[in-house]
């Protein structure tokens, strides 16, 4: 079993209304100083697979098919 | 400024349905061997305050206060 972590965030000049809605809550709850809050998701994937070389490869193919919008959005992935 | 990463993730035993519909559309696109899969969200934070650990003590607020539901939710920071 391979346990690995996928980070998906959106590009850097891409909109995020929710990071903003997230900002401007935390200002309204007197939180000072939050200069900017970009939102993203985490996929915790457990693979049968162990080799972790193919695993990474499996992964990556999963972020580009259905886990992440490559058009708008980055991926990182992480094993172990 | 000081840049940090929030990680907030359903706690074990919290049931996740759109893991699982996820982990139905990786098998359905052909992806075998997938385990298990949790989403979770990730939050990219800018503070304008340079004191790393007065910083997280801010994030860890924000993250009870409103980033995370402590009922069903762990998070977890790291700065920089």
């Amino acid at each position: 079993m391979t346990k690995a972590r996928v980070i998906v965030t959106l590009k850097n000049g891409v909109l995020d209304p929710q990071g903003k809605a997230i900002e401007s809550a935390l200002g309204g709850l007197g939180f000072a100083g939050v200069a900017g809050v970009r939102q993203g998701k985490v996929f915790d994937v457990v693979l049968e697979e162990t080799d972790p070389a193919k695993a990474e490869e499996a992964l990556r193919k999963m972020c580009e098919q259905l886990l992440a919008n490559t058009v708008i959005e980055d991926f990182s992935i992480s094993i172990g």
